[in-house]
């Protein structure tokens, strides 16, 4: 028995007035997810808890079968791993930026003017040259990934990820000095080894070559790194160690990536998946039906619903369903009925309305052999409140789907 | 974006024969509370556990989104802090009677024939004399409340909430020593300090001429004070520190304005609001949509539908709950739709037949913007179970309302 558990991030919503009071959900033509709702079991989860909006780290650690409180250590870590750094368990990781700051250190621009790959590689490149002071006896990776973003790791005895952010999140505010957020001799070394750095690498950054070209382009320069998210490499077991599965992940994101990684998944790339709402979803379908090949439970995960929310982009939103649906269409006509499962929800509602996650429930079908099929016939939030499952958490459904692939371990005797 | 959380205790009941196996819900004439459920989306509440009887303390702690197992400490102190005693951490309270005993402490009266609040204020008074024997380093505060009931607060240091009753909560039975619970030095204290204190309340009561009064006219003597429910006061966080809101509690029993008080809630007083089915369900309904001016949350307490339960009185509780139907007539009619959401529950089930509390779940509905409205158009214990809410816990309501209201905090990111 095999599993494809198709994630798109942040597709719940609340009923909206353009819509005629539908969600993007209800709105979208999906004849693909209603056929997988309509030969499976339906329902709703809470990712967390009824009412808590999740963020996609704690939403996914739970889709995988993790208790999202125990499990989580910060995001930081999570990208750093899922942007292909090697972070062992006492080092601490983050999300990072190139951001654009004045000679104050007031922030002018977060991302930069998104600055292509190409220059952020470059820049990259050039930070590697810096080296901490060796009375810290720690060092530093640091990677940039997609665009403005990036990733760091310090490691080094004695670090702690309880320090404070680097980056006001708000254009116009200066950045923030990091600052231990407890009491402990590691917090307050390691909030001093990052001022120490950041300080270094605006150094770097100030006098890069790069950056002078941008300033003749007027290009914003990246003349800073911005620091969010310290955390820690969640202390779990792999996917394989509980129940024996072999899993792939297919993700464009960092942070997914990260939690697949860490999960004991392989990651696959897919050339052309971007994270965004044009990235090329009949490749990902391919990769996934492929994936099978190899692995028996495959975690394939859109970002880009989440991204149209976001940017309260209604009809893209419904469009970019359309497109997942058209995706799970050839992963249907793919696999093979018989042995394997099609589990389909999101990771958390994102309302195209508030433009933030909310705490509302996500809907969730699945369909394969020998599920107890219910009444519920279209894919949808409030369809599926009706189905088989009733409503769940995030961390029942993947010991639900190892059932179903009797891969479950009986507790008792 | 503003709510208000109607609560009408005990309102929830199961099937009986004389209403044609309806409950007391589903027989009355509820116009409005259906159209709440028509607009919102409805569910089935556990105030605590499924099958679990809750007391109305724990469930309206549950529902205010605290905890019930870790918040709870006891009925006394609530009680205490809701009839207005400043009541301190390191207090223990009491909920107290005024009784009827005869020269062998037997009690003839739990309620001394439900005296007045005029000869139990004067009593009351009476008692503020007593001074504790100086070796205990202890006072006590003590306010009657509503007719036989008041509250006691022990103060000093070392003292202990695990000590026993000394209402036997019998008639015919004789006032029970106070003992301590446990093995520690600070409940022997206790239980030491309250013996004596009941000892020197009798005193008191015994010789007053309220009494001797009392006496001539035949009523029941108000000679000696019963204790119970030992407690100390939660240790919670406000919801203003939790949610960020401004709110506000209408109730007119101690014990509920307790919670809300502990809850950091402003308590809003209602001329002719009394807890009885006689209450006067206009003026708070006014009052509710009046404090909506100046808080975000209004919780909306109305006691009626659990006295007319506990008294078997169906055909009451089912006027009760057409009153209270017409009181959020009001409440919809003066609100506004597109800012409030208005949601409506029972604390717990009370059911007539049995006249206690049962562990039965009990209907919501949550009608605002956005919500996901769903197919249920009758608002009763069983329509109710329908709903696209599903079947979720007391202590997930408040998160499930923060969340539509924007407030609830993100976990992850």
């Amino acid at each position: 028995m095999k599993a494809i558990l198709t994630v798109a991030d942040g597709m719940a919503d609340r009923p909206v007035r353009e819509l005629g009071w539908k969600t993007p959900l209800e709105a979208a033509s999906k004849p693909v997810l209603d056929q997988i709702a309509k030969t499976g079991i339906c329902g709703i989860i809470d990712p967390i808890a009824p009412g808590i909006p999740a963020g996609s780290d704690v939403a996914t650690l739970a889709m995988l079968g993790y208790d999202p409180v125990k499990s989580y250590s910060g995001r930081g870590a999570l990208e750093a791993v899922g942007s292909g750094l090697t972070v062992l368990s006492s080092d601490v990781g983050f999300r990072c930026n190139f951001a654009t700051v004045n000679e104050n250190l007031v922030v002018l621009d977060r991302r930069a003017g998104r600055i292509d790959n190409e220059d952020a590689t470059k820049l990259a490149a050039s930070l590697q040259k810096v080296r901490l002071p060796s009375s810290f006896k720690a060092e530093f990776l640091f990677k940039n990934t997609v665009q403005h973003r990036a990733a760091l790791v310090l490691r080094g005895p004695k670090l702690s990820p309880a320090i404070s952010d680097s980056d006001p999140e708000t254009v116009g505010k200066k950045v923030l000095q990091v600052k231990p957020l407890d009491k402990s001799q590691e917090a307050k070394r390691t909030a001093r080894i990052l001022n120490t750095l950041m300080h270094q690498f605006r150094g770097v950054l100030k006098e890069s070559p790069v950056n002078r070209r941008r300033a003749e382009l007027r290009l914003q320069q990246a003349n800073m790194i911005l620091c969010r998210g310290a955390g820690t490499v969640p202390k779990i077991v792999t996917l394989h160690e509980q129940f024996g599965i072999k899993p792939a992940c297919i993700a464009a994101v960092s942070l997914i990536k990260g939690v697949c990684k860490v999960a004991g998944m392989s990651l696959i790339d897919v050339r052309g998946a971007t994270g965004t709402p044009q990235t090329d979803y009949s490749a990902k379908a391919k990769a996934a039906v492929h994936a099978l090949t190899t692995h028996d439970f495959v975690f394939l995960h859109v970002k880009a619903t989440d991204v149209a929310s976001h940017d309260g982009a209604l009809k893209l939103k419904v469009e970019v369903i359309e497109r997942i649906d058209r995706m799970l269409g050839y992963v249907v006509d793919h696999v093979d009925a018989d042995s394997t499962f099609l589990a389909v929800t999101a990771d958390h509602t994102t309302s195209v309305a508030t433009r933030n996650h909310e705490g509302d429930p996500v809907p969730v079908a699945i369909a394969g052999p020998y599920v107890r099929r219910d009444d519920v016939t279209e894919f949808g939030e409030r369809t599926c409140a009706h189905g088989g499952l009733n409503r769940i958490r995030g961390v029942d459904l993947m010991l639900t789907m190892m059932s179903l692939m009797g891969k479950a371990k009986k507790f008792g005797s």
